[in-house]
């Protein structure tokens, strides 16, 4: 049995560009592009539109803006049968930069914000709505949020646009099951006319897990990556997610394909998915980005970077 | 907030053996052993107390025996604080290997069974219990028992036996949240006088998260194994487990410090963990076996393994 109600978006390409600054070469996204087509996914997000004033183009690579014409090569020739989508961060990405949808490729925008920015999120949900597009609004760090600043924001979104969908963001891969249970209730009961969605990451290996538990809850917005690539442990594995679901219309072959002949290679070149310094940052409610840098560095001195070391600094920071 | 009830077993070096035919050496496993006791782990299980008619001492090493003379080896001066377990499968190993309690440093006789083996299991634990020890019978595959004969042997342990606990074991890491619900439902009906465990495989990433989803059912006995060594994916990782549980008498840094030293330098020669070939055989509700001959070969080629070639002889096989 399976809910046709649910959406699938695989965000490999974009959340995966946080751990090399969006530098995939045309042919890995184009394989990415033609396999998760091929695969039946519901949404593939290549990138993002943000500005070139936030980002300089030196240091980022083509998928950190997804300009139209990098889209028509990556989806040249192939077969469409998904929507498109491209994020913008609420803090680094213009109304400009979206042309009216007769003039783009792109299907949905996706605005990634935190709490704190959501009237930023707003004005970039209804430029894109009123320019033709579907968009969301994906509510990142969501562990760290104040919940009555929440509150208001999901409030504001709920009555000021016109999104398909709200995603709640684990972006520290710090929740577990009972609080997605609680995320996914208060996000149901504000937002009324929308779709509640659900964006994960593998810290405490609880991606696919918490991923289950909001289907279990209804949320019908589901994102996922190959092999987990992501940011730190990565996100929920998009394999896992179609071995999961039971809609006939998914294929797992082209994913198990393209895992094989383009992410696995990856791997000489980006370091993601579950270790001990990822797992702490997880277990302690923080940001993934000091594990990041220690890996990085015992990796450069190939040394071991002593994890209960790395733990004292952390509940040291965690205390000041 | 804590369950005082809650017994942690770590069973790194017993399901880890299942991935080198026991082989470790008595420095690895006496910093195996001094860790989890400085951790404050409930139950150390040290490997099987298996017959060496069924292992041959040629092929497997000694912590498949877990003779008493290697016991005080790898115990020797190192303060005390958790019970010591071992494993005997119910197929293969001997009452007579058990000797009275008096004579042993074993606190705990783990038996683990099919469900087709009860009776020998029943009697191995009955064995362990008259000689002066705690028991358990862990019971494996679940995932392919047939419900008449699982709820039969329910019965025949809950009747017959004096065990402490009786453990689910999901073998082929295949059970999602939902069929732990139901299994632990169902063990708790039976077993009204003993506890329930939990013993988890990490095929589909879920190993943690079912071990959480039986914790809220109330289940009482857990195992984990450090950094998830174990067969094929894995088990529960004990570091993610103690990160969980809020009793305050654990204490992860000798498990951070073990993990670093003495588990992930294993890693150079056996490969446990999340992987395709894996993934598969969790989704297929399939044995590890022929993923881990998969990949032991592919390493030997140093070529890919093709996984959809791999998947479709699975399917192959399931339909035969």
């Amino acid at each position: 049995m399976y809910r046709p109600q649910i959406k699938v978006c695989d965000c490999t390409i974009r959340d995966g560009g946080l751990m090399n600054n969006s530098r995939f070469t045309l042919d890995e996204v184009k394989n990415v592009y033609r396999a998760l087509n091929d695969a039946g996914v519901d949404i593939i997000e290549l990138g993002y539109r943000n500005s070139k004033s936030f980002f300089s183009p030196k240091d980022y690579g083509e998928w950190r803006f997804c300009d139209e014409e990098m889209l028509k090569k990556a989806t040249d020739g192939i077969p469409k049968r998904a929507k498109l989508a491209v994020m913008q961060d609420a803090h680094k990405a213009c109304a400009e930069d979206v042309f009216p949808k007769s003039e783009s490729l792109v299907d949905i925008i996706r605005v990634a914000t935190y709490v704190k920015d959501v009237d930023k999120a707003i004005k970039l949900a209804n430029n894109a709505t009123e320019k033709g597009y579907e968009a969301t609004i994906n509510i990142m760090a969501i562990s760290h949020v104040l919940e009555r600043e929440l509150d208001e924001a999901l409030q504001q979104i709920e009555q000021e646009t016109k999104i398909v969908a709200c995603y709640i963001v684990d972006s520290f891969g710090a929740l577990y099951s009972e609080d997605i249970d609680y995320m996914v209730h208060k996000f149901q009961r504000y937002l009324r006319t929308k779709e509640v969605g659900i964006h994960c990451h593998n810290q405490m290996q609880l991606g696919f897990a918490n991923t289950i538990e909001a289907i279990i809850k209804n949320v019908n917005y589901l994102d996922g990556t190959l092999y987990g690539l992501g940011r730190a442990a990565g996100n929920c594995p998009l394999e896992l997610l179609l071995g999961f679901l039971k809609n006939p219309k998914f294929d797992i072959r082209p994913v198990l394909e393209v895992i094989e002949s383009t992410i696995l290679p990856m791997r000489l070149k980006m370091e993601w998915g579950y270790n001990i310094p990822y797992m702490l940052a997880g277990m302690l409610n923080m940001h993934p980005d000091n594990s990041m840098n220690l890996i990085a560095q015992s990796k450069l001195k190939e040394g071991s970077p002593s994890f209960v070391k790395f733990y004292e600094s952390m509940l040291a920071d965690e205390n000041a």
